[in-house]
């Protein structure tokens, strides 16, 4: 263009301008590098594509989280224990079509200590992708291992979450690994899936036309023939080596990433997991009592109630769920909060109830008592052949009765009683726990009132040993614990548990899906300073009715979101996996009755008082409405109980 | 399992459980179809497997927007009119892998009158995907026409943005065509791809062994050349029918979609549009000045200032922008708040300049006036032979000066004084328009009040003609217009222009990205009620620096998020593409601006207090504070427009 006689005017870049001109530069533009017109994945450093940086498991990492300088990730594990860190992903650029801003591939190395021991990627070491339900991070869906590729949207950050799961056997020490990420090509364009067709549809036509040219080969001598095949041999060996029959990734064409060049390319993540000697007991402490309904599980799997894949489907939730050092029972509604549960589907004489029962993981388990739905004679019977082989057990001491859900009237009340009374007919040293967050509306008390609340167990006296209080009515005042305790008779072997289950709401500590990650991991927190001796949580998976595996997940109206589900259906995710996809929120749940047996472990050695002054020091809890919000008094609690309690 | 001696409990459904049973059922889940364990998407009824439901143009469709039954669309559009629509899509279970529920094919029919006249699909008929920016729904990425496939995610809206730009030639009438919407398996798992990358490697492997039994094959006699050349046919055949080869979508395993397997088990939505005999006129009404940055331009794609692929980068845009009925002005800023601004990058004596300068799209030009960046004697030289050119021309009326954008002080108008001088001492005729919010702050009337912003003609005048106030300071007082246009002069061909920049806030009209679409699309209502006769917008590409075109997309620190930002570069989302994106607010501010031009003819035909009154009794606009949410509205006022203007 010849423009030579017109003066352009010369580039001058505003700095009054407001937001008009460019009136900032954020810190992580300036040193960004000048990026070529089309991006290259096989020659551009992933660090150029893409922002990564590490966070700590309470964290929340929402699609707009903006990105942090990269730091590599350090974690204290006792053995038997398991700790997750969060790694983010943002693209400065796309480099992918269909609407992704590109692919990435993750890999995982395996950790090794000095000693040459290790933590196997797959196994020990986990990788999941964070992923929005209602818009917030909370399934954790399963990555393959030890490499993995995810595609990532322009303008939102993925997470992926790291888990460590030390095995109770691993010697202690330093181990050592990193985490690679590389920005890649996309195989095929995955927002419309054309491109491999089109390969495939070229491969075709070059093939065909060799057929036809082999076929319409006149055989006029050995010489036309020897030329037709060398003709067809040419041909073929040009088509391998085309690059329609070339792979995408790396550069061999072999499936195998070509490890030089995603060495010199790849973020590196250095991971350095301090395993120390103290092993988290295998029996938790806290007994933690939580509900699998099984009614969601006949809907949605379409098993019939006491078919065998009832029994499967029962018993893969049942062993899932028992490594997040919880005690689970399957629980059935009848009318009034009149409730079904058991811990174990099958009778007292078969093996599995052995297996379940004395399993040592399990801290706690519902006997069945089925007249709670009918009171017929077979109902009455089958409780008793029950009972009479459970109480000789050793595992007896773990065993407790779930009669009624909150009951409400002196009615309700005496209908507990006398379940409660037949039971100890057949077994006089029974535990019958009951909930309730008020006292009965028809009692000496004001109904509603504290007061009525605090007396409950004149009421449930003596057939109810387990009193177990609903944090909702606490609030904030932990001090009114002390009035609630101060009624129950330790020496007639009463306990006092709490539950959470829709209440209390923000700023107390609970599940609820919108809440802060020290907020999900600080209901433990709290229950080990009010002194409470078990916990008890309505339900995991009691998401809306459906009828097919993968169908959609919804929350239930009139329930707080996340509240009585910590875990979802892995169908949805992955049609083909029957496993259950767990939440943030059952980690970080896992992670605060960890925490709860590092307490322990102080308390032990140095006694309650230092524990509860520790846990104020650190800032970690010192309410249910003055807790952390970050995530550094945890590290530290944990480190300082490290320190002091390490052996030598 | 042999437990008949077990009394397994019945299964009985809590009703009284509240969020512990399964407390109610909603409407949608009554007729849902039992599911089979496996979903599988060649037999089941694409409505068994997501929510399709449609949803108007000013709706915000988020992640969390819950499903509605489904109806048809219809839409009264005129010619030389865009409408648009949008349909939402929710997975009610999974059937892919790799996290997605599933992918969808899309295909839209092209749109046939009774009398055969068609609106074409790819054309006249577009589809884009709905993309969020910081969580918002906004930016359009088209989809592949006629038949597109997406992914969609679990648990997440999505949604498609449907627009209907009728040529000015298209004959009236009903058009009639429809959407299909069919559930697919994914032709990868788009998790992974590495099943694509299988297939490669196994013809690879087949065609190796043909090869290699080719070359092996012994020369004895022309028979055994013959059975191995035979061989190899047989071979290619196998290979070309097998598995490898076959494609995964439809059943004959071609590139086609089975029409009858798409028809039976697709979702079907009907299209209805009512093209009517208004042409919008092709020359905009009301002038709409935006600003495109070209420094932004220059970053982004590398270009250098004055280049030929800076001049061809600079026409993409400015031929992109036309098509929304906006006339727009590059620009790049000076210090203070001086301001170069030019509608074309050639010169006046260029080809180029009469092609974009008598486009009758063109509403309004800004002229060049270089000096203001550099006061050389080139410069002025330059202009001069600029302004002796223009001023001779038929289009000259359409001709603006943009100088200084928002003066403060008396110094600064004196500059606009001095630059308005020169530029009239060649073309006495020309007119200036000058941006503010406020008057002189160091003028007779008291800095910042109203009095001295209504006062600012008494300062610019006579050099200034098109006095641009922003709507800011109107805030809700739509009654200080008349204060304002009490000042200027008509007679002297003085105008009155708005603007909105940064604010008004919420509740007020604007283009933010947290607002809701009607007020999006009520910019333009205002501007039709407040009577101004221009309207001007400083930035529709103003992101973030960036060096790269398909950098991640940042909004200025300090702004509004989407002010300044209308568009986005197509790069982000398809490498490949130059096209920009649009975003849904610079569609539903075409739509505001079509909208006017419906009011306008209305006004024109019954006049305008009669078009006010249609505003109020149809709801639509009030004022700044009290218009529409809903678009209900919007059809209303637009048939009654349609009704009583239609010919005959």
């Amino acid at each position: 263009m010849q423009n030579s006689d017109y003066h352009s005017p010369p580039p001058v870049e505003g700095v009054a301008g407001g937001g008009t001109g460019y009136g900032w530069n954020d810190a992580s533009f300036k040193n960004a590098r000048l990026l070529s017109r089309v991006v290259d994945v096989s020659r551009q450093p992933t660090s150029d594509l893409l922002h990564v940086w590490c966070m700590p498991s309470t964290a929340t990492l929402g699609h707009q989280e903006p990105p942090r300088p990269l730091e590599q990730i350090s974690l204290l594990v006792a053995r038997n224990e398991r700790e997750s860190a969060q790694i983010a992903l943002r693209p400065k650029v796309s480099w992918a079509g269909g609407g992704a801003a590109g692919n990435v591939q993750i890999h995982c190395s395996n950790l090794r200590s000095s000693s040459g021991h290790e933590l196997e990627t797959g196994n020990a070491v986990s990788l999941r992708r964070v992923v929005p339900i209602l818009g917030v991070p909370d399934a954790l869906v399963p990555l393959k291992s030890p490499t993995a590729q995810i595609s990532l949207l322009p303008g939102e950050t993925s997470a992926l979450w790291l888990s460590i799961t030390v095995p109770i056997s691993q010697p202690p020490g330093l181990y050592e690994g990193e985490i690679t990420i590389t920005a890649v090509k996309a195989d095929t364009d995955s927002g419309n899936g054309y491109e491999s067709e089109f390969d495939k549809e070229e491969i075709k036509k070059v093939l065909q036309d060799f057929l036809a040219k082999a076929q319409n080969e006149e055989i006029k001598s050995a010489q036309d023939l020897g030329n037709g095949l060398e003709e067809i041999c040419v041909g073929l060996r040009q088509l391998l080596q085309s690059p329609i029959l070339s792979s995408t990734r790396g550069e061999n064409g072999s499936m195998d990433v070509d490890e030089d060049w995603t060495t010199s390319l790849a973020v590196r993540i250095k991971l350095n997991v301090t395993v120390w000697d103290f092993v988290l007991p295998i029996t938790p402490s806290l007994p933690a009592v939580f509900g699998i309904s099984e009614t969601v599980i006949e809907d949605r799997y379409g098993v019939e109630h006491g078919s065998d894949s009832w029994y499967s489907a029962l018993d893969l939730h049942y062993k899932w769920l028992l490594q997040y050092r919880i005690s689970p029972y399957f629980c059935r509604w009848g009318d009034n909060m009149r409730v079904l549960t058991y811990t174990c589907p099958w009778p007292a004489h078969h093996p599995k109830a052995e297996e379940y029962y004395s399993d040592p993981r399990l801290a706690a388990y519902a006997v069945p008592y089925s007249p709670v739905l009918t009171s017929s004679y077979t109902a009455k019977e089958s409780i008793r052949r029950e009972l009479e082989i459970l109480k000789t057990k050793q595992h007896w001491k773990k065993a407790y009765f779930y009669l009624w859900d909150e009951p409400l009237s002196l009615e309700q009340y005496d209908v507990i009683h006398s379940m409660a009374r037949e039971i100890k007919s057949i077994a006089p040293d029974a535990r019958v726990l009951t909930t309730y967050y008020c006292g009965p509306n028809d009692g000496s008390h004001a109904p509603g009132s504290f007061e009525a609340l605090v007396k409950v167990p004149e009421f449930l006296r003596p057939h109810t040993q387990i009193y177990c209080t609903s944090e909702w009515v606490l609030g904030g005042r932990e001090d009114l614990v002390k009035d609630i305790t101060g009624e129950l008779q330790p020496e007639n072997n009463e306990e006092w548990w709490t539950y959470v289950c829709m209440g209390p709401s923000d700023p107390y500590p609970n599940w609820h899906l919108g809440m802060r990650g020290a907020q999900h991991r600080a209901v433990m927190w709290r229950v080990w300073k009010e002194g409470g001796t078990g916990f008890l949580y309505w339900g995991v998976n009691c998401y809306e009715k459906a009828l097919a595996p993968a169908a959609e997940i919804r929350f239930r109206r009139g329930l707080p979101p996340g509240d009585g589900v910590l875990y979802y259906p892995g169908e949805v995710f992955t049609p083909i996996s029957t496993e259950p996809v767990a939440s943030a929120r059952l980690e970080r749940l896992l992670s605060g009755l960890q925490d709860y047996e590092y307490l322990k472990l102080y308390a032990d050695q140095y006694g309650r008082n230092a524990a509860l002054s520790l846990m104020e020091k650190t800032g970690l809890y010192n309410g249910p409405e003055r807790y952390t919000h970050d995530h550094g008094p945890i590290d530290t609690l944990r480190s300082e109980i490290y320190r002091s309690c390490k052996p030598g």
